[in-house]
Protein backbone atom coordinates (compact mmCIF):
# COMPACT_ATOMS: atom_id res chain seq x y z
CA UNK A 1 0.00 0.00 0.00
CA UNK A 2 1.35 3.26 -0.82
CA UNK A 3 1.46 6.21 1.23
CA UNK A 4 1.40 9.87 0.96
CA UNK A 5 4.23 11.80 2.47
CA UNK A 6 4.46 15.44 2.07
CA UNK A 7 7.30 18.35 2.78
CA UNK A 8 6.10 21.69 3.34
CA UNK A 9 9.23 23.51 2.60
CA UNK A 10 10.47 27.06 1.83
CA UNK A 11 13.94 27.62 1.19
CA UNK A 12 15.20 30.01 3.46
CA UNK A 13 14.53 27.38 6.84
CA UNK A 14 18.15 25.80 7.04
CA UNK A 15 16.34 22.85 8.63
CA UNK A 16 14.51 22.59 5.26
CA UNK A 17 18.12 22.34 4.09
CA UNK A 18 18.54 19.67 6.52
CA UNK A 19 15.66 17.58 6.16
CA UNK A 20 16.47 17.65 2.04
CA UNK A 21 19.17 16.40 2.39
CA UNK A 22 18.25 13.29 5.19
CA UNK A 23 15.08 12.45 2.84
CA UNK A 24 16.80 10.48 -0.22
CA UNK A 25 17.89 7.49 2.77
CA UNK A 26 14.50 8.16 3.67
CA UNK A 27 12.75 7.26 0.79
CA UNK A 28 15.45 4.71 -0.30
CA UNK A 29 14.70 2.83 2.97
CA UNK A 30 10.95 3.09 2.73
CA UNK A 31 10.29 2.95 -0.92
CA UNK A 32 8.06 5.95 -0.65
CA UNK A 33 8.95 9.40 -2.37
CA UNK A 34 8.13 12.61 -0.56
CA UNK A 35 6.18 15.28 -2.47
CA UNK A 36 7.50 18.51 -1.91
CA UNK A 37 5.30 21.65 -1.40
CA UNK A 38 6.76 24.72 -1.50
CA UNK A 39 5.08 27.66 0.76
CA UNK A 40 6.42 31.00 2.28
CA UNK A 41 7.10 30.54 5.45
CA UNK A 42 7.00 34.31 6.18
CA UNK A 43 3.16 33.77 4.97
CA UNK A 44 2.62 30.94 7.74
CA UNK A 45 4.02 33.25 10.24
CA UNK A 46 1.93 35.90 9.65
CA UNK A 47 -1.31 33.47 9.35
CA UNK A 48 -0.68 31.47 12.60
CA UNK A 49 0.64 34.31 14.75
CA UNK A 50 3.71 32.17 15.00
CA UNK A 51 7.63 33.89 14.76
CA UNK A 52 10.95 32.11 13.59
CA UNK A 53 13.13 31.12 16.89
CA UNK A 54 15.76 34.02 16.57
CA UNK A 55 12.75 36.34 16.74
CA UNK A 56 11.01 34.55 19.45
CA UNK A 57 13.04 33.67 21.51
CA UNK A 58 15.63 36.56 21.39
CA UNK A 59 15.62 37.60 24.90
CA UNK A 60 15.83 34.27 26.43
CA UNK A 61 18.87 34.33 27.86
CA UNK A 62 20.81 31.24 26.64
CA UNK A 63 17.88 30.02 24.36
CA UNK A 64 19.22 30.21 20.79
CA UNK A 65 22.53 29.83 21.94
CA UNK A 66 21.68 26.25 22.96
CA UNK A 67 19.96 26.03 19.37
CA UNK A 68 22.52 27.47 17.84
CA UNK A 69 24.46 23.88 18.90
CA UNK A 70 21.76 21.49 19.10
CA UNK A 71 22.12 22.52 15.05
CA UNK A 72 25.56 21.94 15.17
CA UNK A 73 25.65 18.61 16.48
CA UNK A 74 22.70 17.56 14.33
CA UNK A 75 24.70 18.33 11.63
CA UNK A 76 27.95 16.68 12.57
CA UNK A 77 26.09 13.48 13.61
CA UNK A 78 24.64 13.24 9.82
CA UNK A 79 28.01 14.18 8.11
CA UNK A 80 26.35 17.57 6.19
CA UNK A 81 29.85 19.17 6.14
CA UNK A 82 28.62 21.26 3.26
CA UNK A 83 26.06 23.04 5.61
CA UNK A 84 27.30 27.17 6.89
CA UNK A 85 24.63 29.50 7.76
CA UNK A 86 23.79 32.06 5.49
CA UNK A 87 25.71 35.66 5.88
CA UNK A 88 22.73 37.06 4.67
CA UNK A 89 20.01 35.31 6.98
CA UNK A 90 17.16 36.14 6.94
CA UNK A 91 17.01 35.91 2.76
CA UNK A 92 13.17 37.18 1.57
CA UNK A 93 12.37 33.52 0.28
CA UNK A 94 9.18 35.04 -2.17
CA UNK A 95 10.81 35.18 -5.19
CA UNK A 96 12.64 31.56 -4.57
CA UNK A 97 9.91 30.10 -3.68
CA UNK A 98 7.33 31.63 -6.59
CA UNK A 99 10.07 30.13 -8.94
CA UNK A 100 9.55 26.30 -7.43
CA UNK A 101 6.08 26.91 -7.71
CA UNK A 102 7.11 27.31 -11.70
CA UNK A 103 9.33 23.97 -11.37
CA UNK A 104 6.89 22.15 -9.48
CA UNK A 105 4.01 23.27 -12.28
CA UNK A 106 6.76 22.18 -15.18
CA UNK A 107 8.01 19.06 -13.52
CA UNK A 108 11.63 19.98 -12.36
CA UNK A 109 10.88 20.87 -8.39
CA UNK A 110 13.64 17.93 -6.87
CA UNK A 111 16.21 19.49 -9.09
CA UNK A 112 15.40 23.27 -8.43
CA UNK A 113 14.75 22.46 -4.84
CA UNK A 114 17.86 21.33 -4.44
CA UNK A 115 19.36 23.84 -6.12
CA UNK A 116 18.45 26.77 -4.60
CA UNK A 117 18.62 24.77 -0.63
CA UNK A 118 22.66 24.27 -1.89
CA UNK A 119 22.47 27.70 -3.14
CA UNK A 120 21.14 29.01 0.70
CA UNK A 121 23.14 26.91 2.95
CA UNK A 122 25.81 25.74 0.87
CA UNK A 123 26.94 28.57 -0.89
CA UNK A 124 25.46 31.23 1.28
CA UNK A 125 23.98 33.30 -1.53
CA UNK A 126 21.28 36.27 -1.19
CA UNK A 127 19.13 34.86 -3.13
CA UNK A 128 16.56 37.92 -2.85
CA UNK A 129 18.92 39.97 -5.00
CA UNK A 130 17.65 39.55 -8.57
CA UNK A 131 20.55 39.18 -10.17
CA UNK A 132 22.08 36.24 -7.71
CA UNK A 133 19.03 34.11 -8.31
CA UNK A 134 19.02 34.54 -11.87
CA UNK A 135 23.06 33.30 -11.97
CA UNK A 136 22.21 30.77 -9.21
CA UNK A 137 19.76 29.15 -11.59
CA UNK A 138 21.87 29.49 -14.87
CA UNK A 139 24.80 28.25 -13.12
CA UNK A 140 22.87 25.31 -12.13
CA UNK A 141 21.69 24.36 -15.42
CA UNK A 142 17.98 25.77 -15.12
CA UNK A 143 16.66 28.06 -17.88
CA UNK A 144 17.20 31.09 -15.61
CA UNK A 145 15.15 33.75 -17.98
CA UNK A 146 12.05 31.31 -18.40
CA UNK A 147 11.82 31.21 -15.07
CA UNK A 148 12.33 35.22 -13.92
CA UNK A 149 10.00 35.65 -16.41
CA UNK A 150 7.25 33.41 -15.23
CA UNK A 151 7.53 34.32 -11.81
CA UNK A 152 6.26 37.74 -12.38
CA UNK A 153 2.74 35.94 -13.38
CA UNK A 154 -0.45 36.16 -11.65
CA UNK A 155 -1.26 32.80 -11.62
CA UNK A 156 2.35 31.56 -9.83
CA UNK A 157 1.72 34.20 -6.98
CA UNK A 158 -1.52 33.10 -6.51
CA UNK A 159 -0.56 29.30 -6.40
CA UNK A 160 2.02 30.16 -3.84
CA UNK A 161 -0.94 31.67 -1.46
CA UNK A 162 -2.75 29.40 -2.37
CA UNK A 163 -0.44 26.38 -1.42
CA UNK A 164 0.68 28.58 1.97
CA UNK A 165 -2.95 28.90 2.98
CA UNK A 166 -4.34 25.32 2.46
CA UNK A 167 -0.87 24.46 4.63
CA UNK A 168 -1.78 26.85 7.52
CA UNK A 169 -5.39 25.71 7.40
CA UNK A 170 -3.83 21.79 7.72
CA UNK A 171 -1.92 23.21 10.86
CA UNK A 172 0.91 23.96 9.82
CA UNK A 173 2.81 26.73 11.62
CA UNK A 174 6.92 26.72 10.57
CA UNK A 175 8.77 25.18 8.41
CA UNK A 176 9.99 21.99 7.50
CA UNK A 177 6.50 20.21 8.36
CA UNK A 178 5.67 16.65 6.88
CA UNK A 179 2.59 14.55 6.63
CA UNK A 180 2.43 11.16 6.82
CA UNK A 181 -1.34 10.71 5.53
CA UNK A 182 -2.90 13.01 7.88
CA UNK A 183 -0.22 12.49 10.48
CA UNK A 184 1.44 16.03 11.00
CA UNK A 185 4.90 16.14 11.94
CA UNK A 186 6.83 19.53 12.52
CA UNK A 187 11.02 19.92 12.31
CA UNK A 188 13.65 17.22 11.05
CA UNK A 189 14.05 16.50 14.45
CA UNK A 190 10.70 14.32 14.31
CA UNK A 191 12.38 12.29 10.71
CA UNK A 192 12.16 9.17 12.46
CA UNK A 193 9.08 9.65 13.84
CA UNK A 194 7.76 10.06 10.22
CA UNK A 195 9.85 7.37 8.99
CA UNK A 196 8.17 5.39 11.76
CA UNK A 197 4.88 6.25 10.52
CA UNK A 198 5.53 5.76 6.43
CA UNK A 199 6.56 2.48 7.89
CA UNK A 200 3.15 1.80 10.21
CA UNK A 201 1.05 3.11 7.05
CA UNK A 202 2.60 0.68 4.70
CA UNK A 203 2.21 -2.38 6.54
CA UNK A 204 -1.05 -1.52 8.05
CA UNK B 1 36.13 6.15 32.63
CA UNK B 2 33.13 7.34 34.59
CA UNK B 3 31.39 10.26 32.91
CA UNK B 4 29.15 12.88 34.99
CA UNK B 5 25.46 12.80 33.87
CA UNK B 6 23.08 15.45 35.63
CA UNK B 7 19.08 15.72 34.97
CA UNK B 8 18.15 19.06 36.19
CA UNK B 9 14.30 18.88 36.78
CA UNK B 10 11.33 20.45 38.44
CA UNK B 11 8.63 17.65 39.41
CA UNK B 12 6.05 20.32 37.54
CA UNK B 13 7.22 19.30 34.22
CA UNK B 14 5.72 16.61 32.45
CA UNK B 15 8.75 16.19 29.84
CA UNK B 16 10.57 14.99 33.34
CA UNK B 17 8.47 12.64 34.21
CA UNK B 18 8.58 10.95 30.66
CA UNK B 19 12.26 11.40 31.03
CA UNK B 20 12.34 9.84 34.42
CA UNK B 21 10.72 7.20 33.25
CA UNK B 22 13.45 6.50 30.20
CA UNK B 23 16.33 7.05 32.31
CA UNK B 24 16.52 4.01 34.28
CA UNK B 25 16.92 2.31 30.72
CA UNK B 26 19.36 4.28 29.86
CA UNK B 27 21.08 3.62 32.86
CA UNK B 28 21.46 0.17 32.32
CA UNK B 29 22.73 0.16 29.21
CA UNK B 30 25.24 2.71 29.74
CA UNK B 31 26.41 1.32 32.79
CA UNK B 32 26.17 5.16 34.47
CA UNK B 33 23.91 7.43 37.31
CA UNK B 34 22.37 10.50 36.54
CA UNK B 35 22.25 12.64 39.09
CA UNK B 36 19.33 14.67 39.71
CA UNK B 37 19.62 18.06 40.91
CA UNK B 38 16.34 19.41 41.74
CA UNK B 39 15.37 23.13 40.94
CA UNK B 40 12.55 25.39 40.61
CA UNK B 41 11.17 25.85 37.31
CA UNK B 42 9.67 28.65 37.68
CA UNK B 43 12.94 30.98 38.97
CA UNK B 44 14.60 29.44 35.97
CA UNK B 45 12.05 30.91 33.99
CA UNK B 46 12.10 34.18 35.56
CA UNK B 47 16.25 34.50 35.79
CA UNK B 48 16.57 33.65 31.90
CA UNK B 49 13.29 35.21 30.55
CA UNK B 50 11.81 32.41 29.51
CA UNK B 51 8.52 31.04 29.48
CA UNK B 52 6.48 27.47 29.28
CA UNK B 53 5.40 26.40 25.68
CA UNK B 54 1.88 26.67 27.24
CA UNK B 55 2.11 30.88 27.48
CA UNK B 56 5.22 31.13 25.07
CA UNK B 57 3.09 30.10 22.19
CA UNK B 58 -0.83 30.58 23.59
CA UNK B 59 -1.66 32.78 20.54
CA UNK B 60 0.01 30.84 17.59
CA UNK B 61 -2.47 28.86 15.95
CA UNK B 62 -2.17 25.10 15.89
CA UNK B 63 1.16 24.61 17.85
CA UNK B 64 0.38 23.82 21.34
CA UNK B 65 -2.25 21.42 19.72
CA UNK B 66 0.72 20.08 17.68
CA UNK B 67 2.91 19.59 20.87
CA UNK B 68 0.38 17.90 22.67
CA UNK B 69 0.00 15.34 20.05
CA UNK B 70 3.40 14.87 19.58
CA UNK B 71 3.53 13.92 23.57
CA UNK B 72 0.82 11.85 23.18
CA UNK B 73 2.85 9.89 20.11
CA UNK B 74 5.92 9.96 22.25
CA UNK B 75 4.08 8.53 25.34
CA UNK B 76 2.68 5.45 22.97
CA UNK B 77 5.73 4.75 21.32
CA UNK B 78 7.38 4.58 24.84
CA UNK B 79 4.50 2.49 26.38
CA UNK B 80 4.38 5.08 28.99
CA UNK B 81 0.84 4.42 29.97
CA UNK B 82 0.66 5.33 32.95
CA UNK B 83 0.66 9.35 32.59
CA UNK B 84 -2.03 11.81 32.29
CA UNK B 85 -2.46 15.35 32.73
CA UNK B 86 -2.85 16.66 35.72
CA UNK B 87 -5.76 18.27 36.38
CA UNK B 88 -4.52 21.38 38.50
CA UNK B 89 -1.78 21.93 36.15
CA UNK B 90 0.14 24.59 36.44
CA UNK B 91 0.73 23.11 40.25
CA UNK B 92 3.71 25.41 42.22
CA UNK B 93 6.23 23.69 42.80
CA UNK B 94 8.33 25.17 45.73
CA UNK B 95 7.14 23.18 48.51
CA UNK B 96 7.49 19.76 46.60
CA UNK B 97 10.98 20.66 45.19
CA UNK B 98 12.45 22.19 48.75
CA UNK B 99 11.22 18.25 49.38
CA UNK B 100 13.14 17.25 46.80
CA UNK B 101 16.13 19.18 48.43
CA UNK B 102 15.65 17.75 51.89
CA UNK B 103 15.80 14.06 50.01
CA UNK B 104 18.62 15.06 48.48
CA UNK B 105 20.62 15.89 51.82
CA UNK B 106 18.82 12.82 53.26
CA UNK B 107 20.00 10.18 50.62
CA UNK B 108 16.44 9.35 49.70
CA UNK B 109 15.82 11.78 46.83
CA UNK B 110 15.83 9.02 43.81
CA UNK B 111 12.88 7.43 46.22
CA UNK B 112 11.66 10.95 46.67
CA UNK B 113 11.70 11.87 42.98
CA UNK B 114 10.05 8.55 41.57
CA UNK B 115 7.24 9.26 44.73
CA UNK B 116 6.39 12.54 43.23
CA UNK B 117 6.70 12.74 39.73
CA UNK B 118 4.16 9.49 40.02
CA UNK B 119 1.92 11.87 42.09
CA UNK B 120 2.32 14.66 39.89
CA UNK B 121 1.60 12.63 36.26
CA UNK B 122 -0.09 9.61 37.40
CA UNK B 123 -2.37 10.33 40.00
CA UNK B 124 -2.77 13.86 39.12
CA UNK B 125 -2.75 14.77 42.60
CA UNK B 126 -3.01 18.98 43.61
CA UNK B 127 0.77 18.66 44.92
CA UNK B 128 0.87 22.23 45.78
CA UNK B 129 -1.69 21.48 48.75
CA UNK B 130 -0.28 20.96 51.58
CA UNK B 131 -2.52 18.19 52.71
CA UNK B 132 -2.26 16.27 49.70
CA UNK B 133 1.62 16.66 50.13
CA UNK B 134 1.73 15.62 53.34
CA UNK B 135 -0.71 12.39 52.38
CA UNK B 136 1.32 11.40 48.83
CA UNK B 137 4.88 11.08 51.13
CA UNK B 138 2.55 9.04 53.52
CA UNK B 139 1.29 6.93 51.68
CA UNK B 140 4.52 6.51 49.84
CA UNK B 141 6.22 5.40 52.92
CA UNK B 142 8.25 8.39 53.58
CA UNK B 143 8.71 10.35 56.93
CA UNK B 144 5.95 13.43 56.04
CA UNK B 145 6.16 15.13 59.28
CA UNK B 146 9.75 15.35 59.12
CA UNK B 147 9.90 16.72 55.75
CA UNK B 148 7.42 19.07 56.06
CA UNK B 149 9.48 20.41 58.91
CA UNK B 150 12.90 20.92 57.47
CA UNK B 151 11.22 22.70 54.30
CA UNK B 152 10.87 25.53 56.29
CA UNK B 153 13.92 25.83 57.65
CA UNK B 154 16.25 28.65 55.92
CA UNK B 155 19.02 25.88 54.73
CA UNK B 156 16.64 24.14 52.41
CA UNK B 157 14.53 26.79 50.96
CA UNK B 158 18.33 28.57 50.41
CA UNK B 159 19.47 25.75 48.33
CA UNK B 160 16.70 25.67 45.96
CA UNK B 161 17.66 28.92 44.60
CA UNK B 162 21.22 28.33 44.83
CA UNK B 163 21.17 25.28 42.28
CA UNK B 164 18.29 27.15 40.42
CA UNK B 165 20.69 30.12 39.86
CA UNK B 166 23.79 27.83 39.77
CA UNK B 167 21.69 25.50 36.62
CA UNK B 168 20.54 29.28 34.88
CA UNK B 169 24.73 30.43 35.32
CA UNK B 170 25.30 27.55 33.45
CA UNK B 171 22.77 27.63 30.07
CA UNK B 172 19.84 26.32 31.88
CA UNK B 173 16.53 27.83 30.51
CA UNK B 174 14.13 25.21 30.93
CA UNK B 175 13.73 21.20 32.26
CA UNK B 176 14.41 18.67 31.69
CA UNK B 177 17.70 19.69 31.09
CA UNK B 178 20.71 16.82 31.03
CA UNK B 179 24.57 17.70 31.22
CA UNK B 180 27.12 15.00 29.91
CA UNK B 181 30.61 16.63 31.45
CA UNK B 182 30.24 19.95 29.92
CA UNK B 183 27.83 18.67 27.37
CA UNK B 184 23.97 20.63 27.79
CA UNK B 185 20.95 18.76 26.22
CA UNK B 186 17.42 20.37 26.63
CA UNK B 187 13.98 18.20 26.48
CA UNK B 188 13.50 15.08 26.38
CA UNK B 189 13.50 14.14 22.83
CA UNK B 190 17.26 14.75 23.18
CA UNK B 191 17.61 11.94 25.69
CA UNK B 192 18.98 9.66 22.42
CA UNK B 193 21.84 12.27 22.09
CA UNK B 194 22.36 12.10 25.66
CA UNK B 195 22.89 8.73 25.96
CA UNK B 196 25.30 8.77 22.16
CA UNK B 197 27.28 11.44 24.02
CA UNK B 198 27.72 8.81 27.55
CA UNK B 199 29.14 6.27 25.11
CA UNK B 200 31.21 8.75 23.27
CA UNK B 201 32.74 10.28 26.31
CA UNK B 202 33.21 6.64 28.60
CA UNK B 203 34.98 5.44 25.40
CA UNK B 204 37.51 8.61 24.97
Amino acid sequence: MSVDVIHYYDVGSPNCYIAHKLISDIEERTEESFKYVPVLLGGIFKLTDNNPPFIQFQNVKGKNDYYRLEMMRFLRDHQLTKFKMNPNFPVNTVMTQRGAIVAADEGFLMEYADLTLKAMWEEGLKMDDPEIFHKALSDGGLDADHIAKRIQDQDVKDKLLANTQAAADRGVFGCPTFFVGTEMFFGKDQLMNVEKEIERQKSA
